[in-house]
């Protein structure tokens, strides 16, 4: 490719980068600690910044350099990270300049706007208050996804922005095989005694949980040098560049998994983020290949290591040493046992392994139907609360612990759920293939090592970035595309040992 | 004036201050809570902002607009938003379209890694660290002051940046009037028994200085809903919009008045901006007029209301009740004397009011000659000693504690210093007018009760944000420029009582 066309557009990319990496940053401060007066400024800060993002980026200087340089390629699957960049600029710039700006900059003051109003409407578990702020967000959502007419589904070009390349009929697909099994897992389970791990709800001090989490992540690997741990409402991770990925969480006084899984999952987010090579430093390559390879990350650190016998065999002494109170007299095993406690309930977040993608199928359901015009905002309420019942056999009783539990719709992150359950298979199927290349791993996580399954994530999956479309790169690694095999395979042995199906 | 053109301006220069307030944003990050990694990704972010945010305000549509408004405006010395509006950003873009990007973004890139390099600098207290930052710094400054020759001193660009209107000149001119009788006074007090202030050099609880901190000036009026304060290793305030103006302060064990006056500094500063008139919002006149402006508001509230003894008439019993172990056998007569002592000491921001100007002579001299290229950033230390003890008749043991305690060149706000003097005649001046108009206004404070004379800032100083000019402003609320009598008559006034000269 041409040398000098190819630093030009470099040139350009890294200051919208830039850019982006400022709006992050604002995103972060909101949610943290922007005082509540600032909402309305902010929310034009972000607006203007990504309206020129989105200006910058849809110029036609930018797409003459892509245009010219795509010719240049003489290989079309060269691996190198300048091919990968042209690419991945090709198809992300394609798709931006159909988006008219004055779309892009209304979806983020939505967006920014519709944050507050959810917060508000959580905090007094008031519907109504959120609802003229979601009505917007799907609004301008439709307007958004018929840009991109004609598809199959109009959720297609939503889903597309979160998990580049796959097709609501492929989520259906994979999620109609998944059901069942998981559906089975539960009605086994649900005959076996219920596990009382009710020592979890004990009172626990918040400065010792805040710490206990932070010793976690620590021996997992999170470098605090490049990151920093702050509260939320909703925990999140975020990055404003491959050397400052944050991590926030919340600490509830009465439930101890809240706080100390949070910053697990979180940290799995984070170290992705923290591997990302330095060579695709301010480039679209410096993120996450999707959503949902970003979530098998968080769920690998989270489930698959956090809420595993071997981790706790090397952490459970130090945790009771930190809460004698309430776990001096609860073993290993029992306290292991409460963890990976199967029960229908109500929030996603909190939600244990076998129940959780049943969560993420009710709102893919629900999300669908907003966009189809099938459902509309001031319903949601009343679905949310029916779904639960058949889904999951509950029933909220009220709108915070339901359809106002989370973030995402305000931020105007439809099309995005599903990755969680995406994310989820796919942890299992690289942890499958972890434990095939590094033999001792249980043993190592035991002697609360970490560093090889680390460094494995980091050369298979991090280092890459963008690189990879998410079907290729799981595909590069494992052999096979998403599937849930490897993930219910993962349950059904965890469960039938926790609860001797 | 034509409304289009008007309406058109308003809309680009929006979203310009959008940008501006969002570097804001990153900076105030920067102090406060980035990790150390984030710095190489912060200075790109910032420089990247600052380059579009001058590329855009230098561009030939603003220029034109401006041009055309111009010609429009009836009369000149019309006080409407607008006019105002037109003639600051006619006087801003004139200066700003003689600065070639390349510049504005080499001088962010240089003041976001000199800050790091300070810090590491004051941290070791070892000067070589911040040299080479500091002599970029030094050269780009020169660069930019020679745009625009020919001017009387190379420093009258510089000091206009911050203090439009004034000249080098002037500032001579007022520091020659004040020096001697700052002198005189600091030589009469020091003939008097030196007052012992010992008690504040106690130990005081972190936890409870923060809270005291906060108390005094949630009754002075900061509005916390529109604010918040953070640590930093050097106390400011920033803004990024008139609804949310945060402080930052400092915490040391050893000395309460860091803490507690650094609080009520900094919220000086923050009701300023917290005042200003909505209908100024996002445009540049949303801001302070100028810094001494600014800093006769924080030293308003710091020294004269904050270190007046109707002031700790009302809040002593609070502050003892807070800290009894140290302050119960401590009255309130000593109290007050212990802080307002006059003793020359090393660290500017925590000089009593009687020698804290010579700190910024003292400066202002080294600036002037480091801009003539007089002197080197390399001679720096061994200068600042020497003047040190010049002036003040003492010599710092380490650089942390002379040449590396400010933050601001490592900035690059070179021409800033003597706007703190200024603002401290400011602020005498002003509060003469304020004695005059609210005729009760001691007793309100032995009360506890600032609403009155928030309101008269308000009304005066806070709500015209920047529509007039220094001196035009001081002028119109007190019917002089700016000059030392005020001052001097205020500190005679005080350090009689207090030392019975």
């Amino acid at each position: 490719m041409n040398e000098t066309r190819l630093i030009k557009l470099k040139g350009l990319i890294n200051e919208i980068n830039d850019i982006n990496m400022a709006a992050a940053v604002l995103g972060w401060d909101q949610e943290t600690y922007m005082p509540a007066g600032g909402i309305n400024d902010r929310a034009d800060q972000l607006s203007t910044l990504s309206k020129i993002s989105h200006e910058k980026f849809t110029s036609k200087e930018i797409g003459d350099l892509i245009g010219e340089l795509k010719t240049e390629i003489t290989n079309i699957n060269d691996e190198t990270d300048d091919v990968r960049l042209i690419k991945l600029l090709d198809k992300i710039y394609s798709k931006s300049i159909k988006v008219p700006s004055s779309l892009v900059s209304e979806m983020s003051k939505a967006a920014s706007l519709g944050q507050q109003a959810w917060a508000e409407a959580k905090k007094s578990s008031d519907f109504s208050k959120f609802k003229p702020g979601l009505k917007k967000i799907v609004e301008l959502k439709k307007e958004y996804a018929k840009i991109f007419l004609p598809y199959d589904s109009i959720y297609d070009p939503l889903l597309d922005d979160f998990e580049p390349g796959l097709k609501t009929a492929d989520i259906k697909a994979i999620f109609d095989e998944l059901k069942p099994q998981q559906v089975a897992l539960i009605r086994k389970i649900s005959e076996k005694d219920e596990i009382d791990n009710s020592f979890l709800f004990k009172e626990y001090d918040e400065t010792k949980q805040w710490s206990i989490g932070e010793k976690a992540i620590t021996s997992f690997g999170y470098d605090w040098t490049r990151g920093r741990q702050d509260k939320s409402t909703h925990p999140f991770s975020t990055n404003f560049g491959i050397d400052d990925v944050r991590i926030t969480t919340r600490v509830m006084k009465n439930y101890l998994p809240a706080a100390l899984f949070g910053s697990m999952h979180e940290s799995g987010h984070a170290m992705y983020e923290q591997g990302i090579n330095r060579s695709l430093r301010r480039t679209p390559l410096a993120r996450g290949a999707s959503l949902a390879i970003h979530e098998s990350q968080s769920r690998l650190w989270e489930n698959i290591v956090g809420r595993s016998k071997a981790f706790w065999k090397y952490f459970y002494r130090e945790l009771q040493n930190t809460f004698p109170e309430n776990l001096s007299d609860v073993s290993l095993e029992t306290f292991y046992k409460g963890i990976n406690k199967v029960k229908p309930s109500l929030i996603r977040v909190e939600a244990d392994e076998a129940t959780y993608n049943l969560h993420v199928m009710l709102r893919l359901e629900i999300e669908i139907a907003l966009m189809q015009g099938a459902i509309h905002a001031a319903d949601l309420p009343e679905i949310w609360n029916s779904k639960m019942e058949d889904y999951l056999g509950i029933k909220p009783q009220k709108d915070s612990d339901g359809v106002l539990q989370d973030i995402h719709w305000s931020m105007g992150a439809i099309g995005y759920f599903p990755t969680y359950a995406l994310g989820n298979l796919v942890s299992a199927q690289l942890w499958e293939c972890a434990l095939r290349d590094i033999t001792d791993l249980e043993l190592q996580i035991e002697k609360g090592e970490f560093s090889m399954l680390l460094n494995w994530l980091r050369k298979n999956i991090h280092s890459h970035g963008s690189k990879f479309e998410p079907q290729e790169l799981v595909e590069k690694v494992t052999g096979s595309k998403i599937n849930p095999s490897a993930y219910t395979g993962y349950l059904n042995k965890k469960y039938s040992e926790v609860y001797g199906l």
